[in-house]
């Protein structure tokens, strides 16, 4: 049904206004650019700010479910870790992450434009 | 900073299971072919599925945050809602929406692949 091959990981943080939005997209597109944009298959991260500044959603997109366990197994873990909760700390506002279980997903189906379906 | 000026809508929901989260892929995707896929500006429904098999993200596109509020301001939404109602309702698992304030995003930011910044 749908032909994205991709993968994601998507994480979302709930934010105490647009000023912490802003922050976490500085903060958060810096790591991509130290510790992420360049490993194969990277195609994008992608920040989503609520209209009603409250929330936040990241979307970090790789071309295959392959290109992103290479990406975990070779990058350093550690590092990127420890560079995200440094962002996190150095936040004036709020952000609490809101991810349960595992945060890769993959696209299970996409509807594009088209004519109304009736029962007619 | 981002050239991409749509508009998104975010639903998520914490499930039970992969079988959960099939159904919901049908029963939104009827929703869309039924309510929302030929309004103008329409640009694609997109259902993530977590590889744990406990969260669906649905991304609604829209071309511009004018189409989406003319969709919103046009369209049948209580009928809509009831619709949304049912499917939720006629599930064989559990779907619980983590949503808090509006559903509607905007894209702050984007980085796409390049080289790794460094402070040298």
């Amino acid at each position: 049904m749908t032909t994205d091959t991709g993968f994601y990981s998507i994480i979302d943080y709930t934010v105490d206004g647009p000023d912490t939005q802003r922050e976490i997209v500085t903060a958060f597109a810096e790591i991509q650019q130290r510790w992420v944009r360049f490993y194969p298959g990277y195609r994008s991260a992608r920040f989503h700010l609520s209209t009603d500044g409250t929330r936040v959603y990241n979307i970090v997109h790789w071309a295959s479910e392959t290109d992103y366990r290479n990406f975990v197994a070779t990058s350093d873990t550690e590092g990127r870790m420890a560079a995200i909760r440094e962002a996190l700390d150095g936040l004036s506002g709020k952000a609490e992450p809101r991810m349960s279980g595992s945060p890769t997903y993959v696209v299970g189906r996409e509807v594009g434009p088209g004519p109304q379906q009736t029962d007619a």
